[in-house]
């Protein structure tokens, strides 16, 4: 059996996290995760703090398994949603976007674990100074919000740079994946299109088809000239987007263009006009499965190559 | 020992081949790739038939193991040079930039193995239609002309699609980088940045500094909105360049802008106004080497990772 020490850390039986995703990230998708041995992230995003206690709720429902909440400090709910993540006794907490510095005591007081996704060597430094229990150190092929460095490179500059454990994501699908990351020295993975394409996940059944159908180059970075780059799958409002850049439009004029955009692609299932939040990792995502059979073929795949591996170096 | 289907292909102890790079893919560095045991690769780039042949003989007295030389189908010499390297019986010619369809036949006639770059799951399927013999799938982590998609996805997704070899390529600079290889379905790693630093290279001393002194974010890439992209440690020349791309710029007065500039920045260390190129894998690059400690090192940590993940498999 792969066990790492994120497995300890958050007492789950693989290394395999979901990435919490905004939209799609909710109970019927974290609790499948972490009952087949994972741990689930409920994406809280903007949402209110009703809507966020009903999801840990439902979540509870459905699982005993530890699962997570990821919260954002761009949020214009964060003291509200911090009070109920405090109050629901959440087992671990991903920190999104913003400086999450004055939240990470009042969480790991109350006995909570903290992470945090990090796109640059240092921001996982800081975060680690600042007491966070493991970083997430995400590739520029992830989907979503992106920096510049990829995966492989990264992965290994932050186990370098920092003690606590490292968890790999961005352009991860497979065993494959999860095999490279731990021979990166990561000590797990995070995924988000996969499970995406999980018959659980409450995406829009169009969405998940258009993202088994990707291939190797699917996906653009949109927003890189407005001082955000989003990776989602290339389609009719991408293409109008980034004439939109490429002819100078105001950073008002792309906010604009962009809003609700996430909600009509993931949701409502516009493959045209909404905004298909997707990584690199689309390629290689072949059926939509349930997130047990996902999980264990991702963990059976990666114990062969490291079995095999070994053989080859041993009797080769 | 780690011995892949690469190493039988070309001969070679270590599944590790030298990206054959312009300007400082010469004898020096390529004889001593390929007698510390893996594929050094003279970079013909638009260099003119003599200076090749002279670059082919001055290797061969250095060693007598196998070495392989990279032909763009771009050089205004293209059908020189593939006489010199018929004439001098090469063991393996690698493609670059062009489509080498109607060159391919010649050199497997004359025995010679042939192999290419790719960015994209498409191209490697095309070569291998072609002919080749194996295919370097290549990472937009990667220094030089990049595409989008990066190496923890292109390299399976390119095993997938072809029967030949794959050798992985950007982003990978340590034994972690080959044991991740390895584990995504490749048969064996190209580096070219890691090999800059080393002993051996021609490359100007203030440049390999400038690459251990590199960090997670210290590359940028190029002229995407001129039709090309190129990725090369950030200085004074890429924010000027950058800035005039974003002013929009015509592609003529961005391609008068770089002319010249990678023989000052390689050769000549002008670390201002020289056109640095680099891959990401510089930020892991922490020392210059002689190439047998460089592919020794990396052969023993790789080794030791993949002993170390089976073992925790096994026991854990």
């Amino acid at each position: 059996m792969l066990r790492t020490a994120i497995c300890d850390l958050f007492s789950i039986e693989h290394p395999i996290i979901q990435g919490g995703m905004m939209w799609v990230g909710t109970a019927e998708l974290v609790s499948a995760v972490s009952n087949a041995g994972g741990l689930g992230i409920i994406g809280a995003g903007n949402s209110e703090p009703d809507w966020v206690r009903q999801q840990i709720r439902s979540t509870k429902q459905l699982t005993n398994k530890p699962f997570g909440i990821n919260i954002i400090m761009l949020s214009p709910f964060i003291e509200e949603v911090t009070e109920v993540v405090l109050e629901e006794e959440v087992a671990v907490v991903a920190f999104g976007a913003g400086n999450p510095e004055i939240y990470i005591p009042r969480f790991k007081q109350a006995g909570i674990k903290v992470m945090s996704v990090v796109a640059s060597v240092g921001s996982a430094r800081r975060l680690e100074r600042l007491g966070v229990d493991a970083v997430v150190a995400e590739g520029m092929e992830s989907g979503g919000e992106v920096g510049e460095t990829t995966t492989m490179v990264l992965v290994p500059q932050v186990v370098d740079s920092v003690q606590i454990p490292v968890v790999a994501a961005g352009g991860i699908a497979d065993g494959r994946g999860l095999a490279a990351a731990l021979a990166l020295g990561a000590q797990g993975v995070q995924m988000g299109t996969r499970f995406i394409c999980s018959d659980e996940c409450i995406a829009h059944p169009r969405f998940k088809e258009r993202i088994v159908k990707a291939h190797d180059r699917s996906t653009v970075v949109a927003g890189r000239t407005a001082g955000y780059a989003v990776r989602c799958l290339e389609n009719r409002l991408t293409r109008q987007f980034l004439a939109l850049e490429k002819a100078g439009a105001t950073e008002e004029e792309l906010d604009w263009f962009g809003r609700g955009r996430t909600y009509l692609g993931l949701i409502e299932g516009d493959l045209d006009e909404g905004l298909l939040l997707a990584g690199q990792s689309a390629g290689l995502i072949k059926g939509i499965k349930p997130v047990k059979v996902i999980i264990g073929e991702i963990i059976a795949e990666a114990e062969a190559i490291i079995r095999t591996i070994g053989e080859r170096m041993s009797y080769g």
